[in-house]
Parts: structure tokens; sequence; C-alpha cells
């Protein structure tokens, strides 16, 4: 049972403050101002006042009641994390918190949210709910729980880095991106993704965990001159030259102000993604929308020639540090030193962090042995880590920020004995993952239309796993980047040459063990002798797999020559960049079969 | 050029109405009032008014000009049936006719139509885009070509078929589709599409070419009763004991009255689907819409036990009658007796009719020589048909209506010398068609998802087709079937067992040849061992593929057994019922490769 203290103080000083608001609840997500994938510490106001430090969820505190909302991946978190006695748990998909809310409160009640945090899309959407029952949704223009959160840290105060890295100027990727803003009409551009206001100006930060970007808004004109919004003590020296003509840096205070003079402007957002605020702010002012897809996801995911060299240079050193990683964990188990996953976890990171260029981890390390592995979102800091010795694989699922190119890569690793099935399972996921990796295929096809390649091999057996089979990759951004992916769910936007993709299929036998085979992959042009303009995939990623754990009469000829091959050009590219020791382990790793 | 008597006067004569009328323009599509794909003579306004017989266009005439729309499949038909010298050609996708009617006429302009033919969508956007230009799209309530065309065909007269092979009763069908109706909330579903209604009551009709269905609306109660609207003198004796309790017919002209009369009801009806007319009753009627797909759609593209024993048994019938046909083909060849397109389409057809429960084409038979090969949409009528003799290949693409199922195949047969190309071309084709037939998939798997599958192998070595991989097909119904298909659009209905859906990829080399190779299957679970529920695909159709035209050294060993494995079962389904000479000709044509 969870500590219920701090969080009944924390509960009852929010009530405090709704008093004061006159609201009868208050409903608080993981979230920040900016839809983060990962949050900086000061904006974990939901982990704050309850407890719940997981990626996707919500609290709802009324008078006299309080209820945690999330989904599948996090029932077991929230139930250690969250105290029961104060908190009700419910799955955000099956009771979701407006039907919760028309349920526990009456007709004429006010429920309080911070309009930063949520999209304008979801306060569309939640207002329409509430009001059926005479609810009323309000935008509270203070946070209530900043109020309280007495030593809510600061944020990271990190200096804004000027990326060399980048292959394009910012004012070409401006002119680039207002030359779609003409075509389409539209004066303004409201960039509230700090993913793409940082592209833009081929800028990064150290705000939030795992992704290299600092906290800002923009707003791009049709001319390529940018408003941008952000804590202007993180300006560096050369910034002005850097990004070159037309920035106008605000603080990130002024945002509101600005947006409230658009009058008479054609300002192009994305309902979906913009704050609530920002969204009320700019039809407030009175200026025209367009809604859509902000245009610099599309070309930011297509990579230049120097982003994509970046990546695979990164992906050489990310490379080593892996082989290194394999060599050390084989020594340590023919040594009989025992690990556990925090150590694994470190160790890995720890040998990254001797690479150039390195920043942080891409993502929250997934190191897991055994039974742990059967769970795709799996994080040891939430759990007593597993020690090495008990079971005989280990999954890794890994990555690193580097400032010319970011890595993701999952290896399945034999760490004791394992069954003939346990290897079967192994073989059909790296069939699929070959499978999938050998299409080549036409402009305008879709990572749906490819997905069920790396399915099938499982599919022919009768299994199959529940979760996407790659995604997209930002070049020193998120790891996660829309629009290119492999995925069983609708997706419509084709894949072209210049994306990076990850492939990763896995298995999962619940309670025994987990296979994953992950490498990253960039989309590339194929002369195949045909008729038609022609696409394939092209690897990043020089890791072995571990070919102790194949069943190779599973594996065709050609599964067995597209391995040996990816082997022979792993040990080239890796060869020499390490010692003696770990040579003779690469050497071993990456036989012929 | 297209010789312009009789379209000159039938035009004039047109104009004529458009001014008793106060009209400015008449549209009229290549349509009838119940969407039907092939059309009844008595429904041919446009090929009467302007020459032009083919499946999709539109024809516009002003007090001055006239203009014909058609897409890119019909250019070169139109051009030999619609004189030139009276009707403009435009592409109905390029240069639509609302926008050629807006650059045409001016402000306060009326243009006619008849709202019969057109559904509430397509109105509601045309509407639009000309309300934009002021012109006003009106629903004249008399059809003004009826008026003109003096010899106009009356309907078929045919009697309805009370159809003994459905596997389930009208009254448990139609109590099916009513618990649909009650949890939707819904009084009443509008039925405007004949196979649907044909399917709800077990009839079927021989109102049209190729679909034999009985031309019909229905309107079904959450009771189950049906108001059934057609031609009352198509009643055949024992039409009311067949359909069962609950049926109340009315004459086809007493639908309106009957909509209008709807007040205070909620009704189930598709704008994209309903006739702008019947929607614009309903709507006078003040009753409340419910929008969306019909449900019987789903019902009825989920066969039964009975139809699908059924179809196996049609399949057996026809694949007689296609073996009967290759052989005699084959012994023609040898004797050095040349025919042609036409006389050969028609030599398949009477081969057909020879069968036991055979009622028509399903479709217009696709016969084509070498270039003709090449265009997906060829037909020898709108052609001088190519003779034997010339080319190395004939596509024959055919199918037959029997009373208890449908048929759909398509054959590429050697008829001379091939080049190797042409072999590796067909080949590869083949490796498609078996990777499609082969896949085991999870349930909620869309023919999307599997679409690449019969691909991969063209894609792999730089070729594609353009157009869908396979169509669902209906139980003595439309051979193309809503939802089940395997294509590369969008499409979100998943595959189900039961369904009955094509696999025929193809490849087409412009002006020299075509390969497509067409077999239909049903859906059905299959037992993988694993730990999913998986569905597979079971093959209805038995015909041998010309093994002659294949590159034995491109297939693979599974490939390879897949195909002798087939020509097992077709020699064993086939061999009793054919005579020695053909039973001869089997024994080759199926031997192991």
């Amino acid at each position: 049972m969870t500590e219920s203290y701090p969080y009944t103080q924390r509960v009852a000083a929010l009530r405090d403050e709704m008093i004061k608001a006159n609201l009868d609840a208050y409903l608080l997500p993981t979230s920040d101002a900016f839809q983060s994938e990962y949050l900086p510490p000061e904006s974990r106001h939901m982990e704050w006042l309850c407890g719940f430090s997981g990626e996707n969820g919500m609290v709802v505190v009324t008078r006299d009641k309080a209820a945690t909302f999330v989904d599948g991946r996090f029932t077991v978190q929230i139930s250690k994390q969250a105290p029961a006695d104060i908190f009700q748990y419910c799955h955000i998909n099956d009771y979701p918190p407006a039907r919760w809310i028309c349920e526990t409160l009456g007709a004429d009640c006010r429920v309080g949210i911070d309009g930063y945090l949520h999209s304008a899309g979801w306060v569309d959407q939640a207002r329409a709910t509430l009001a059926e029952d005479g609810i009323e949704l309000i935008d509270h223009q203070d946070n209530l729980v900043n109020r309280i959160w007495k030593d809510r840290p600061d944020g990271s105060g990190q200096p804004i880095i000027l990326l060399e890295t980048a292959g394009q100027s910012s004012i070409d990727k401006r002119l680039q991106i207002a030359e779609i803003l003409k075509q389409r009409r539209c004066d303004a551009l409201l960039i509230t993704h700090p993913e793409c206001s940082n592209w833009l100006l081929n800028i990064r930060g150290r705000d939030i965990p795992c992704t290299p970007v600092v906290m800002s808004y923009a707003l791009l004109w049709q001319d390529g001159a940018v408003d941008f919004f952000v804590d202007t003590s993180k300006l560096p020296e050369g910034f002005g030259y850097h990004v070159g003509e037309g920035v106008n840096v605000y603080g990130l205070e002024q945002v509101e102000d600005v947006l409230t003079g658009l009058s008479g402007k054609t300002v192009h957002l994305d309902r979906s993604e913009t704050p609530s605020r920002l969204l009320q702010r700019v039809v407030e002012s009175g200026a025209s929308l367009k809604e859509g897809k902000d245009p610099c996801l599309l070309a930011k995911a297509r990579k230049n020639p120097v982003e994509l060299e970046g990546f695979r240079r990164a992906h050489i050193r990310d490379g080593i540090a892996m082989c290194q990683f394999l060599a050390w964990l084989e020594s340590e188990i023919a040594a009989g030193n025992a690990h556990d996953e925090a150590t694994l976890a470190d160790k890995v990171e720890a040998l990254r962090e001797d690479q150039a260029l390195y920043i942080e981890p891409s993502f929250e390390t997934i190191s897991s042995f055994g039974p742990n592995a059967a769970m795709c979102h799996y994080n040891h800091k939430y759990n007593t880590p597993r020690a090495m010795g008990l079971d005989g694989v280990y999954l890794l699922d890994s990555g690193g920020q580097y400032l010319d190119g970011t890595t993701d890569v999952t290896r399945t690793i034999k760490v004791g004995e394992v069954t003939e099935e346990f290897k079967k399972m192994c073989t059909l996921v790296l069939k699929g993952h070959i499978g999938l990796a050998s299409c080549r295929f036409p402009a305008k096809t879709t990572g749906l239309q490819l997905d069920m390649s790396a399915r099938l091999p499982l599919w022919m057996e009768g299994y199959d796993y529940d979760h996407g089979t790659g995604h997209g990759v930002g070049h020193c951004l998120g790891v996660h980047e829309f629009p290119g992916r492999f995925s069983n769910r609708v997706s419509s936007e084709p894949l072209e040459a210049g994306m990076v993709i990850t492939i990763e299929p896995g298995y999962y036998r619940a309670d025994q063990w987990g296979v994953r085979h992950e490498n990253q992959y960039e989309v590339v042009a194929v002369d195949c002798g045909g008729d038609r303009e022609m696409l394939g995939l092209r690897h990043m990623t020089f890791v072995p797999f571990d070919t102790r754990l194949l069943d190779r009469s599973l594996l065709t000829e050609s599964e067995i020559n597209w391995l040996n091959d990816y082997h022979q050009q792993v040990y080239q590219n890796m060869t020499d960049a390490l010692n003696d020791q770990n040579r003779f382990w690469l050497k071993q790793a990456c036989q012929a079969i």
C-alpha cells in the first residue's frame, strides 16, 4: 500500500484553492504546455499530486472525491504509486474522466483545467460531453497546483544549443515552409511543438529528458520571418547570427499577447496539437483559422543528406557502445558476476556517454530479464530490478541522442538456457524483421501497407504482437517522430526517401519471456530494373543479433544470406574501433550461420 | 467520325423540353434509379442522348452547347461513340461537370436533373459548387429524356425468382437487421440498393444484365416488417408464402408517398447511396435521419453455410465449362482454326449455359489477345475483335451467375510463342497470387493490410499494377460486392469468415500483352496452433493455370507445392465430369511441374 502522506495534504490544499476559485473539481493530465512525450521535473503536476509518474494519465479531484485515469500499460504502476484510499482507479478508455465527472457531479458544477496542458481538440470534446450534463469546463488562468507546490523545481535554465549539423540553413527552411503557407493562403503558422520550432531554427536545448529541445513556441510568417517565444535567458551568444535574419525573440509569457493581436490574419494551426489556451487567444483575436497538420512535421521527417550522414555516423559510434556492452555482458556472465536490470541499463548508458557528440538517452531504457521482457513497456525503475541468473534471455531496448543523430536499438540476448520453443519464436520474429527490411515498394506506399510483412511469419503459426512494427525517428529530436511508421492501425501518410524508421517486431509469452529485434532504417530510392520508381530500406544500425537464439532450420536461404551479409557489415564497420578482447567477441558474434 | 444523326435531333428535342421546363441546362449520368453497375436498356438515357455506352459518365446539354464527361478508362470509347461536333469531351476528374457548367453558364441559371439518378451525397456537393456561382440545381420531377425518347424500351417484365438456396429465411434476416436498428435507435431502414432488398427477401430477378435482381426499394421496420416497392406485375405465385409474414407490397411509384408519411420516425439511410429524390421526401416528412452504411451490406457479405456450399457447387460446374473451353481452344489451335475475341467469348458463355442453375454472365467477358490484354477494361464489343494467330497469349476474364453462386475467373493462356520476359512477368504475377492465397491473418485484418503480399514479387523487380487485387463477390448477386476486398486504397472494413473474395493480381505491358491470374476464395477460420484465432483463404475456383507460361526457376519450393497441390485438386474435382478428350487435356494441364 502506498503511503498516503504527503498526498492527503496536497489534495486538501488543492481543494482550498478550488474553493477560492469557485471550482467544484480540478482536472490535471500528465502533460506539459508543449505536449512533450517526456516531462521535465517542473511539469510533473500529476505526479506531485498523486504519485503517478507514467506517461499517460489524468487525475480529477472534486470537493470530496478523487480519481486517477490511466490505460492498460500503467495499471500495475498506478496501483503502486497512487494511494488507493485517496484516488479511485479508473481505466481511461473504459471509464474516461468526463464520464466519471458527469456521474460524480451534478448540473451547474464547474470543472477547472489549465488550458495550456490540453489540446484544443481535447477540450472541445470534453466540454461538449460535460455540457450535456450541464457541467461547465473552465480554463482557469492560473494552474492551481502551481500555487501550492512550494518546492516546484525551476526549469532547466540550460542554454540553447546552436546545431551545426542540420544541413540546411534556418532561412532556407523558413522560406520552404513559407511557400506552403502561400499555397494554402495563410498569413502565419502557429508552431506549438518544440521539435518543429527547434528544427526550423536549427537549435536544440536541454529542457526535458530524452529529447534535446528548448521549450518554445513560434509564429512563422508568409515572408519567412519568425516570432520566437522562449525563456530569453537561454539565448546563447551568436544566436542571431546562427538563425539568420527575421527572427524576433519574445519571452514565453508574451505569446498570448502576440496571438491576441492577429486580427484579420489567417493562421494555420492544428487543433489536435495546439494548447487550448493558445487557440482561444487566436480565436479571440478575430483571426481566421486554417486547420491542418503543421507542415514542418513532414519537412523535418524528410532528412537531408547532411542529416542522413550524421545519422549514419552516430550509428557507428552507438554500435561501438552496444558492442562494448554486449562483449562486457558476455564476459561478466562467464565470470559469474550477477548484475541486475538497473546496473545493466546504467552500464550501457555509461558506454554511450563515452562516445563523441552524445547528449543523453533517447528514451527510458528497457532493461529486462525473462518475464519482465514480456511486458513491452517495462521499466525497472518502478520495480525491484530483476537479477541475472534466473532467466535464459535478456531484452535491451535503448538508444542515444547525439548531436548528429538519434538511435534506437533492441537486442534479445542469451544469458542462460533457452527452450526450442523460445528459439522458434525468436526466429519467427527475426524472419518478420528481415521480411520487412527486404521490401521494395513504389512511391506512395504507406507503413500500414507494409506492416504485414513483419507479422506474416508469426501469423502463419498463429501468433502476433500488439504493438506497432516501427516508428519514425527525429534527427537529434524525438525518438518517436510523425509521420513515418509501420503500423497495423490506419495511417495514410506515405513513406518517402529520407525518412528514418525503426523495424521492431516482437513476441511476448506472458510471465515467461519476450523477444524483440529492432534496427533503424533509412528509406532510400532503389533501382530494381523494372518500369516503376521504387523505394527500399537501408539499415543504419550496426549491432550483431544473437544467432545462438535462432533455429537455423526455420530460415530460408535468402534470410540466411541477409543475416550473414548484415553481420559481415557489422564486423567491417566495428572491428577497428574495438579493443582486442571486444574484437574477439565481435568476430564470434558476427560469424556466418 | 461518329455519325451525328440521330443525336442532333435528340439534343434539339431535349432543348425544346428544357425551354418548356424553364431550364438553362440538363445533366444526365450513366446511372439508373437503383445505382446499378449494369444498366437495363430502358435506363440507358445517356447512351440514347449521345451514344456513349460505357459505365461511368455524364452529359450536360445547355441551350447552345453540350459536353460529355468520362474517366480515363473510357476516353477511347467516347471518341468513337459520341459525335465530337455536338459534344465537347471533358475528363470527369480534371474538368468535372459542375466546373464546366459554372464556366459555361452565368448566375441565376437553372440546371435540371432527375433526382432519382443521383445520390443525395452527389447532389449536395454539386448544388453547393453551382451555388457559389449563383447557379441553381433543380430536381425536375419528370425525366426530360423520357418525354422525347419515343421508342424507349419497357422494363424486363420478367417475374421475380423465389430463391431456394439462401440458407436463411427472410424473416430471420429481417429480425437480424431489425435488431441492429433497435441498437441504433432507428424506427426504419431505407434500402435503396436492389441487391440488399433482394437478399433480405430471398428473391432475385432478371431486370438488368449480369446481376440477377428485381429493381425495388424497401423500408424495413424495427419489428421486422417490410414495405416493399416493386413492379407488382412481377410478383409470382407463392411470393407471400416464400417471403413470410410482414411484407407489404407497394408499386414502385408509391415509394415517394410512403416516405412522405414518415413524420416523427428515425430513418436509417446512406446519403452516398440513396437517390436524392427519396432522401428529399424523407426530409420533407420531418423524419429524423440516422446516416450510415446499410447494415444489410455486411450481413449479406458474411455468407452462411448453405450459400457457401452453393458457391462451391457452382464453381465445380463453372470449372467444368472453363475446362471444356480450354480443351476446345487447344484443339482449335492445333487444328489451325482461327477464332476472334468475340467468338471465343460467345463460346465460353455457351458452355456455361449448358451448366445447371446458370442464369447469365456475371459481368461483360474480357476476351483479349496480345496488346488488347494490356487494357484492363478491354471490351471487344467496342472494337474490331482481334483474331487468333497474331499473339502469344490470350487473356480470358469471365464468370457466371448461377442460382447457387456467382463466379469470376481469369486465365492467361498460351496461344502462340512467348518470350522469356513474358514468362518472367507471368510467373511473378502468379507468385503474388500464391503469396496472398497462402496468407493466414488475425481477425480484424483488412484487405488493405494484405494487399501487398500479392504485389511484393512484382515490387521486388520494380513492377506493379494499377488496379485492386481483389473484390468481394455476392451470392447470386453483384460480382463486385462491398466490403470484402484486397486493395491498396484505404479500406477499413475487416475481412470476416464467410466472405467470398477474388485474388487477381496482374501485369500489363502496354501495346504488347497482359497477364492476370484470378481465383475466387472464401475466408475461413484456420487452426495454426498458435495463441491467436486466425483466418485464411480457401480457393473455390477449379481451373488449371497455364503452366507452359511459367518460369519454374523463379518459383520457391513452397510455391511449386502450392501449384501442384492446386492442380491435383482441380484434376480430382473435374475429371469425372469431362469426356475422354477433355480428360486427356485436363491430365496434361494438371501435371505437376
